[in-house]
């Protein structure tokens, strides 16, 4: 079999082989009207893609093939699709399909639909599997394919479809803008884009890490500077200071919790869009009555944010700062096992899709 | 000494002897240009009180005298004060002093300066110590002391001076109005007036409560129904459904707070006023993923709320639903152990001061 009937990705048969990525014959769900199979050439790699290898969120088996921040050329388009034809090149994010129906779909929620299906270890309604980007094709619903601006380049566009909407979403709904001071808490895939994002929001914008040899990057980044979390008592100077805190780390459950809700405003969010395995500090109810803070997160975004957040970066020049390895079971290792021990500065983009799947394609 | 160099009220020793209220002369800070004497005609009694003199909320060293919704005449007036007279009915609630000029004060967030002064167990800069409304006399800056309207009857509107302005602050800072619905979860003192505010400023409220036979009272207070907590898959129906949930309970440690959460739709709060001694049940950053809600709280409100709280009340004719007791030293045990026993249908006012201080006054 082959493409159409079958796709090819690089997957890991279990949390056991987490890093073990071999090529694998994947079946995608039955192509419908409204879906576009896109032929990949870049695809990005998320801190989500190693809480599913590694089972931190839950067990699987496999074959899992991950990988959601993609970015290729339509090649086949579903009767119904409208403005997306066959050669367009588009990208495919963390979602696949909602029901666009439903109070959440109609609200312009649809990332919270309650049978939202996700890129990969997802079930459709149908019981086929969604299979994910690390592969030679990806099939979507068209209200989940975005076309990609032209100044764009794929490489650097990949990873906007998942880090570039994740960290968007939540500082327009916020309503960052001038006037605002925003913290970026965690400098990574998504923090480097929150930290541009919010700059070109116009918010007066500060990084928030551990790694003093960040601040030198945050600042070309667009921060006005860069606060180190590690010194004693830096917090102080920094109570009650910030509309809007996006924390884009993956391990808040080893922070001080408590202290990082008192550098908000009143009603100031502390906005989580990293996902730690294990469970947060435990608060009590009081440290919210201290300052007034609200503890939150969300999931990606919506369509309208993801068009706009792309036309944005391809306004402004902006996008996340790309690491490159090629496409195959040594490339998927590697990036895997660099992302979870946060050896990458600041996102990994897979490429050479045309090499390793050159006879699943069609260029 | 006597009054104006010492007050009278019934006090606590320490955590070991909470119920034990012994009359006690208290020494008040020295009065001041802006400051207010007020001499006390019924006093609210509220669960702050109960995790005080239990210790709950922290050790203390006694003679501790609580009591933090203060209704009486002003006595003593300021030269400074403007707006309040000798003669006037004012009202304190749990808030005695802020500096008026640093960003909290100047955002009318005064309830949240960082040199903020409570009405009991707080020390003023100078080291003397607040002491609450249990008592003859309170003093407190003008700022903080209120006129309350013709139409309230002092027992009444007692219990508005913290339990009123820690419901209404909330509802009318997340923009509570027509479209919108309101969850009020714990329907004690709090939580019975919360109900009447959502209900006032238009939305459509509900009352989450574990006691079922609550449900009569919720409806008169201007709840659409009652919702109990109890039964087996109660929340599922109502997944995603409210704007906003004010949670009232002194219990939340003990619930499901993450089922809680997902009542909420995206962005939506649920904004705790209650402070229970326990730490909350610990959450993972995935909770607020999956539908976006935001875990808040609140400590009172400012100036401006309280004055409009007051109003509406007027207008409408709300207010807590009130049991009353008379102050001393049996009226205060009584008190406080029903309170800790949630055993109050839904407001204790202690009433008869003239009474229980009647040689430290000049009715």
């Amino acid at each position: 079999m082959g493409y159409p009937d079958t796709f090819h990705g690089f997957a890991v048969d279990g949390p056991k082989t987490w890093n073990q990525f071999k090529k694998t014959e994947l079946k995608p769900k039955p192509f419908e009207s409204h879906d576009i199979d896109v032929q990949i050439d870049a695809c990005g790699v998320c801190g989500s893609d190693v809480h599913s290898v590694t089972g931190g969120w839950g067990d699987f088996k496999g074959p899992l093939c991950v990988g959601h921040e993609v970015v290729g050329r339509a090649v086949r388009v579903g009767d119904h699709v409208k403005g997306i034809s066959v050669g367009d090149r588009v990208g495919v994010g963390a979602q696949v399909q909602s029901c666009l129906e439903c109070d959440m779909c109609k609200s312009k929620n649809e990332n919270y639909c309650p049978k939202m299906v996700d890129t990969y270890n997802a079930q459709y309604a149908d019981g086929s599997w969604a299979h994910g980007g690390f592969a030679s094709h990806i099939r979507a619903h068209e209200y989940f394919t975005f076309r990609i601006p032209d100044k764009l380049e794929s490489k650097v566009a990949a990873p906007l479809l998942c880090a570039g909407i994740t960290t968007y979403s939540p500082l327009v709904r916020a309503g960052v803008g001038p006037g605002k001071r925003v913290g970026v808490l965690g400098i990574g895939g998504l923090g480097h884009l929150g930290i541009q994002f919010a700059n070109a929001l116009g918010a007066e914008t500060y990084a928030l890490t551990t790694s003093e040899d960040k601040v030198a990057d945050v600042k070309k980044m667009g921060a006005k500077d860069g606060i180190v979390t590690t010194k004693d008592g830096w917090a102080d100077q920094w109570t009650n200071k910030f509309d809007f805190v996006l924390c884009c780390s993956d391990m808040t459950h080893r922070y001080d919790l408590a202290t990082l809700l008192t550098l908000l405003k009143p009603m100031g969010d502390f906005h989580m869009v990293g996902l730690p395995d294990n469970a947060l500090p435990q608060l009590t109810a009081g440290t919210f009555a201290g300052n007034a803070p609200k503890l939150t997160g969300s999931h990606i975004g919506n369509h309208q944010e993801m068009d706009a957040m792309l036309a944005l970066c391809a306004e402004k020049g902006l996008g996340p700062w790309v690491e490159t390895l090629s496409v195959g079971e040594a490339g998927c290792k590697e990036a895997i096992e660099r992302v979870r021990e946060n050896k990458v500065r600041y996102r990994f983009t897979l490429v050479d899709f045309e090499k390793a799947f050159k006879d699943e394609r069609k260029d």
